[in-house]
């Protein structure tokens, strides 16, 4: 029988053009064209992280995006992005097919990208903005739970209570992201109902990721309890515990209101920790699933090994009846 | 092949000597006898929450419970009970055949039941303190998401993550803790690497349980984010946000320490909120997943759908072969 669980039956597959339901997450200083092109080349979606990215870097990766493969790809543009314009005509100038919009209000560009041909995916971490999503006329969802890496939802809602919330809440294909970093948790949201995975930490533990290798060893040791969602007050980021996040959390702690810990945060925070490799005085942003990763291996082998795993665990489904 | 994904191979099931891998979780206010009984006649595993109940009111429970059913129960001992002794003495008078013990170390009770041929499963939130438990000598191990309703760890980890890591390390039984109130999400904890699960807030809006009706019925309007974990410089408590939850936020937001708080939270208030039905004043103890509950059913019913609706997700997956 047909259904998501197949590849050849897969929704996201299909509206994609991809060979197997895992996404690469944009993430910023983290996801250029190497690391995009790998994931697309073995199969599933890579996305380049527009949000790091200065127009002419951008306008550069897409373009070396597309010498690296002939597969399709992605652009993650968060909404908020100061330029955004000219990112949205970079886009659509070089004739990128899919582009996956977060952190801000999906009514404005969606009609853009949609009147240019462009597939478009809106991340959210509720239903309520699932809803709103579906209604401005994107043509699938990234939900992203609780556990996810960097910026998330105020609601702390998990990806085990979100994307059954979500599924019911919307008609459109579902991505699930929040704490995927193998097969068998691939299996478990989709399992709950997602179409697809978005997989973020497991790809900057590669060597296509530009992230900064000292940034990378500290995921490696990553133990669990080691990421906390600080800032609440402010925008919410899911931090790795260091120097920098005892700053916060020491003002959380003694009821620092939001411009008292955009003062500590500063500005370039994240560049210095996550590209620059200071692990000191950076900002590192991971997943809570940094505690289950513990090598660095191509991209090619992250996607071969999350599909393996996952058919091993549909297999043993089977195997029970 | 025989594997837990099976009522008949799984472990849990053959430990407790029950028909379907599902635990109602010991709840304060809410799991009595009445409730314990329905679950385990319903072929799920009933536990009596000893967590709010005096040694008499104890002693009772159990009786009656063994009145109503001729299936296994058991209970739950939070180990940090002020009158611990004295329930150690009634559950192995008693012959109470399986024990859940919580918030405490196992190792010093472990050894005391287990020569009484007790079962004893401990109740944890990290690999660190499953491995402690298993080192200390229990059969099996319940590890509770941050999802979870009521007390919680310290560190967060969410369901989707903490299942993969504590089925690592250790090799007994796991059963699956947090965010869990259907079959998708029962199955997808089992393909995380549960063997069994543990449900609580879909079980306190039975009639069977103890809980205030109002209470039972704000459970039934709760939407997405209408829990958050709080008290965290104190003792961690999931909590329904109400006008309590406000003054604990609030203090909270000001940079509250744990004096303060307690201060605040004072003697009393969980019954208040989940036994007498006050839901201004009172403490009100539900998991995240209570904005997926919407309906009032009999236990039995409730043990029936889980099953019923794992089973279509099982089929499912075997569909797309």
């Amino acid at each position: 029988m047909a259904n998501r669980f197949s590849a050849e039956h897969n929704s996201i597959c299909k509206l994609f053009g991809i060979e197997v339901p895992i996404i690469q997450a944009g993430m910023v200083w983290a996801s250029g064209w190497k690391l995009a092109a790998a994931v697309s080349n073995a199969g599933g979606l890579g996305i380049i992280g527009a949000g790091s990215m200065y127009p002419d870097i951008l306008l550069e990766n897409i373009q070396q995006c597309k010498v690296a493969t002939n597969k399709p790809f992605a652009v993650n543009l968060p909404l908020l992005y100061p330029d955004i314009e000219s990112h949205v005509q970079t886009i659509i100038n070089q004739g990128v097919k899919i582009v996956f919009t977060s952190a801000g209000n999906p009514k404005t560009y969606t009609p853009i990208f949609k009147e240019h041909g462009i597939t478009v995916v809106h991340v959210v971490s509720s239903s309520l903005f699932a809803q709103k999503a579906a209604n401005a006329g994107v043509d699938a969802i990234v939900a992203e739970g609780f556990e996810a890496g960097g910026h998330n939802g105020r609601e702390e809602t998990t990806t085990m209570v979100l994307i059954p919330a979500v599924r019911k809440a919307i008609n459109i294909p579902l991505i699930a992201a929040g704490g995927i970093a193998t097969g068998a948790q691939m299996l478990s949201a989709m399992v709950l109902g997602a179409d697809a995975v978005q997989v973020g930490s497991r790809f900057i533990c590669t060597p296509e990721a530009s992230s900064h290798p000292a940034f990378k060893q500290k995921i490696l040791e990553a133990r669990e309890g080691d990421t906390q969602l600080m800032m609440k007050k402010a925008v919410p980021v899911r931090l790795l515990k260091n120097p920098f996040y005892e700053q916060i959390s020491n003002a959380e702690n003694n009821g620092a209101d939001a411009a008292a810990l955009n003062a500590i945060l500063g500005k370039g925070r994240a560049k210095k920790g996550m590209f620059e490799g200071d692990l000191i005085e950076g900002e590192l942003e991971v997943g809570q699933v940094a505690s289950l990763i513990n090598n660095i291996k191509p991209a090619a082998d992250v996607v071969k090994e999350l599909w393996n795993d996952y058919l091993a665990g549909v297999e043993e489904i089977v195997q029970s009846m």
